[in-house]
């Protein structure tokens, strides 16, 4: 079955339109997934004695296309990261695509193709899903929704209540491609680079790191970047955070267009990391199996868990301490 | 802590604006259901023994509020009645929101205060959730998701594998009052009418119906009406369906809206509805039950199934055979 070139209103209806664009374009893409399109609920098989852990995230990003990935590979990392820094083994995802009419085809098929890849190497099924199509107008070209179920081994305990203070801070690469990535893409500056978004699965680096009894805390630093991670862990947490400016990975070419346009990196969105703390006696070991296994080679410790209440201070490379605030203004909305 | 009248891009920044957005408006109204906006994801308890059902469902409105409901209650009767009749009772809701800038903070919280109330009257958790800001111009306003997840009894064998040829179709109230509702919310055709829409859970309608032996199949008309889940049901089951016009509930506004505006009601949405095939010697026993106890007091028989492949008649009024055909275009769109 041929789609049209472009996606019309009707393709939204609950009729034929919409059943060729759910079978033909997304259940021809993830009926190995276990999308099964004649049902409106999904059974899914839960192995016995696990705790179980759900959550979701939307997915606005612009351009839709960027280098590394689309909106639909971000869609499944995205999710799927969230369950691996919880500590949980993703099992199922669900789908919800808005979609605006006059949106091309081709582009909506990429962007399955693309999903149902991500959703493969992760190892998760994509068992249910949902479209809407909007008017011209009403949408910014194609909105995702993904949210996932994993199961918690029982020996889970991560959070930041076991944070404490001499622990280390660790982040396992670069901080802020992705945001830079898809800022280049937009090609609003007359910019262009080589990078690319770190937008990937951290499944390999969370499963690394949970075999180690003093991991305490992961999360992974998506919008407002590392240096939000780091503020809503020192609050919740009601710890200080030191951070080593001089330690932090950031690439040249991040560094040269934040420098450039005046953006800090810290506040940037990676897709593809993941934030640590773990007790300090087994943060350099952590780190060295990190890097030497090639599953993250540019981690490090870049920082220290103090006692002070609340605050996060970053030691700058000429040795000055700067405080770290909030977010204010939005830095560069629909980056993710 | 007052939030400002309008809501701005800085809302989806991750930082400050965002925790105020969502601590001071979304956690306020979702507190009580569990949501903990400190985690990226929540762990859930499922009791042991028991398979699980997930589904998923996107909504966009038009206009956000309507008789009957609004875009927020709305979201959870969708998910809670997708789990509901697939034979599931819903535990845990998840929930996306894109919101565009601009969009006043006061009907953003009429709206998170109506999905609040249909969640604890459902009885479901909402556990986790994410924002989007969208610019103005990139949304209609306020889009939704919301993903259930619910436990499945193990006596659970419904589908339309079960479905049989004599078995009888059902329906447990007026057909298109959601559609109509809506429709009449735009005042764009000058009409006004004291129609609701008919947007609740249907969970009671379903646990009375699941006591019965005899039912083979539920499913809830929501786009596309009674006459699409009708086709769908042929079309898997490979057996024809012949309904009785004159069996089919629809109330006097409904049916003069339609006529005056050239809609078919049968493929006008549901929300608080559900079609049921059951064995022919308990159909009318399990309408009556409906009705007598204030559970669905229009509920009827409505119709027959029958071993031509794939074919859905309806007998009209005046005696003659119509063909139901599958919607080609939209004829409302943004209606859930």
């Amino acid at each position: 079955m041929k789609l049209e070139p472009h996606i019309r209103l009707a393709h939204g209806n609950g009729g034929r339109y919409m059943r060729e664009l759910i079978d033909g374009l997304f259940a021809a893409r993830l009926g190995e997934q276990g999308l099964d399109t004649t049902v409106d609920a999904a059974m899914v098989d839960v192995p016995q004695g696990v705790r179980m852990m759900m959550t979701t995230d939307g997915f606005t990003v612009d351009p839709l296309e960027f280098p590394g990935g689309n909106i639909g590979s971000l869609a499944i990392h995205g999710t799927v990261n969230d369950l691996a820094v919880g500590g949980a083994f993703p099992l199922y995802l669900t789908l919800n695509a808005f979609i605006e009419e006059g949106t091309e085809t081709a582009l909506l098929e990429r962007i399955v193709d693309a999903l149902a890849a991500a959703a493969t190497e992760a190892g998760v099924k994509v068992v249910a899903g949902d479209t809407k199509v909007l008017a011209r107008g009403e949408c910014g070209g194609v909105y995702l929704a993904t949210t996932g179920l994993g199961v918690v081994p029982a020996s889970h305990k991560l959070g930041q209540q076991y944070v404490q203070p001499g622990d280390k801070l660790i982040v396992t690469g670069g901080v802020g491609d992705h945001g830079t990535a898809v800022l280049l893409a937009r090609e609003e500056y007359g910019l262009r680079g080589d990078l690319k978004s770190d937008s990937a699965s951290v499944l390999p680096i969370t499963e690394m790191l949970m075999k180690r009894p003093g991991l305490r805390f992961m999360r992974d630093p998506t919008r407002g970047g590392l240096a939000t991670v780091a503020l809503d862990l020192a609050r919740e947490s009601e710890l200080s955070i030191n951070m080593e400016e001089n330690a932090i990975p950031l690439s040249e070419p991040v560094q040269a267009v934040c420098e450039l346009l005046g953006y800090d990196p810290l506040y940037l969105a990676c897709e593809g990391r993941v934030v640590a703390v773990i007790a300090a006696d087994e943060a350099d070991d952590a780190v060295q199996e990190l890097r030497l296994s090639g599953v993250a080679p540019d981690a490090a410790v870049i920082g220290t868990i103090g006692e002070k209440k609340g605050a996060v201070t970053l030691t700058t490379s000429l040795g000055g301490q700067r405080l770290i605030d909030e977010l204010e203004d939005d830095p560069l909305p629909r980056i993710c």
